[in-house]
């Protein structure tokens, strides 16, 4: 299989290290740059077929019950990876519990899903096309309708090397391929792989703060955050607005005490495009975020220029998203499900 | 002002006739094939500035109340320019009151919606925005919302020329520019510009049954309909599953009984890709619309071949989608009025 090169973080990556310098130095012991290929994931090798197939489910509104959402309805690509909601809304006209979190880079993500309960993004696709406040569909609609269009059924069979591929899990792979490729290349990438010009005076400021407040405690690695589980509130817990007493995050996975209010730290990158923030979606303001965290977290009260100086850090991780055509997908033929906007009880 | 051209069409079309028949010299004077070129709309020259920017607008989800719906949500481009459900689902979980259209070639239509109620596509911008079935918005808050983002300012002003271009009536005309792009070059068109081979034999024979039979006597022209208004149910009226009596068509708009049930004639471009069909979205099965036409507007049972054969003719007039690439939309600022899924009453 050939490499798949991330095509244009070429553009901003330096060879060698120029300008390098102290923060420089630090920045490369907590932080890692996005890399040049499509990562590999487990139990699912990548190919430009599986990519394919996985861009035109992806876009497919025939994935919900009621023909309304697609995978891309919250995880919109022209804004950020996510829907700029507080929760998305669903099926029904219902409110998802969670504010949705972008796709971009998130292959990068120890789990998925707010309290990763997700192990990768092959089991996180399957959650949303089934969550009843969501697209509301079942295996085995998804796999009829898929079976109905016979465009369909042969990418199947070339993306898998088999006949009769159609199939819920195939389907989940074949969209984890394709959103393993959504790799956002930022300014920050460009500085830790050695240009210490791509990042301004206010951001190194505020990249140091971020450092030194030790806000890098949960926010480190290739994704700024994502890799770890951390209690919201660790110093302070923030107001019932931010935190709502009902939603106890990672005690609904691990039912351990320890993990009531325990949360995936929120992986950073796209962070300044994709408001409104926290796994309620309460708080619009990134500088607010920013200073909700440092007091729940830290125990810090920020200056405002500082709160200033780690927000203009965090502009720094927004990166370039890729060209993405969208698809022409397959028409539906006599046997395809049709859809339904009925709202069935859970 | 540069030619914009139409890229693919240059793929398909013959400068010269090849292999021209009788059949194709009988076509070429009820229809006429797209152009290579993008097609000037009434006061709004077409430029590259305004083609951007209104394909912003198109995909922009910060156009409708609730954040949730943007032009593209029922003019989706993945599946054939509409939204392959019976009427749209819009703000509210609400039934819009008829079947979408779809986007692709609409500027050729004499004026937009079922009822033809639209001069032109930056009027049927307008509608779906503010109704509150649909996107449930207002101009206000639309204006409210672009002029927060600084980087839509600009580009309204670089593509209207001057300061304080924001508007809601600029933003239906940039997303008038852009759906103007939006041809599919088919088949038919390599036919009709002199390729014989283009069409085979059955789609041949679907022609010929299609302009004998009378179909032509409404759908004719750049957009095999679009052209003209008249009755659903000429001969003969189908039943109230298919042509729901409440729904009296061109009535409304010109209060005039003889527009009773008066529809714009479909425009049948890519109509194999856009079930369901007729204003009302009732019939899934072109072959059942196909012979749902002939018996009620022809007064013609059509055999079962000959059916099949107008159905194969139909699909002849799928197209080629052109190449789009999703925006990257600027991100909301502190002043960007906030999504709210509340249903206001009417």
């Amino acid at each position: 299989m050939k490499r798949l090169a991330v095509a244009l973080l070429a553009t901003t990556a330096l060879a060698t290290p120029a300008f390098a310098d102290e923060l420089m130095d630090e920045a490369v012991d907590y932080f890692k740059p996005l890399p040049s290929t499509v990562p590999a994931v487990a139990d699912n090798p990548i190919t430009e077929e599986k990519i394919e197939l996985g861009k035109m489910l992806f876009f497919d509104p025939r994935l919900s019950a009621s023909g309304v959402f697609s995978c891309y309805s919250c995880h919109n690509l022209t804004t950020g990876g996510d829907d700029n909601l507080e929760t998305s809304i669903g099926h029904g006209w219902q409110a998802g519990p969670r504010n949705s979190p972008t796709v971009l880079n998130a292959v990068f993500n120890v789990a998925q899903f707010w309290d990763g309960r997700a192990d990768d993004l092959k089991a996180q696709a399957k959650g949303p096309i089934q969550a009843g406040v969501e697209m509301a569909n079942t295996p085995a609609n998804v796999e009829a309708t898929l079976n109905s269009m016979p465009a369909y059924v042969s990418m199947f069979e070339a993306a898998f090397g088999a006949p009769d591929s159609v199939s819920f899990d195939n389907m989940a792979r074949a969209i984890e391929a394709f959103e393993a490729t959504l790799l956002t290349p930022a300014p920050f990438d460009a500085y830790l792989n050695g240009d210490a010009g791509a990042l301004n005076d206010d951001e190194k400021a505020g990249l140091q703060l971020f450092i030194d407040k030790g806000c890098i405690a949960c926010h480190a690695g290739i994704n700024i955050g994502g890799e770890g589980y951390f209690p919201f509130g660790l110093i302070e817990k923030p107001g019932a607005d931010v935190l709502p007493e009902g939603d106890r995050g990672r005690f609904a996975v691990t039912d351990t005490v320890d993990d009531e209010y325990v949360f995936r730290a929120a992986p950073l990158r796209n962070v300044a495009v994709t408001a409104p923030y926290f796994h309620s979606g309460k708080v619009w303001d990134l500088k607010v975020a920013v200073q909700i965290m440092a007091e729940s977290q830290l125990g810090e009260e920020l200056s405002d220029p500082e709160a200033d100086q780690i927000v203009a850090f965090l502009g720094s991780l927004t990166g370039t998203v890729p060209e993405i055509t969208t698809p022409v997908l397959p028409a539906e033929t006599a046997t395809t499900p049709r859809p339904t906007a009925e709202v069935l009880p859970q």
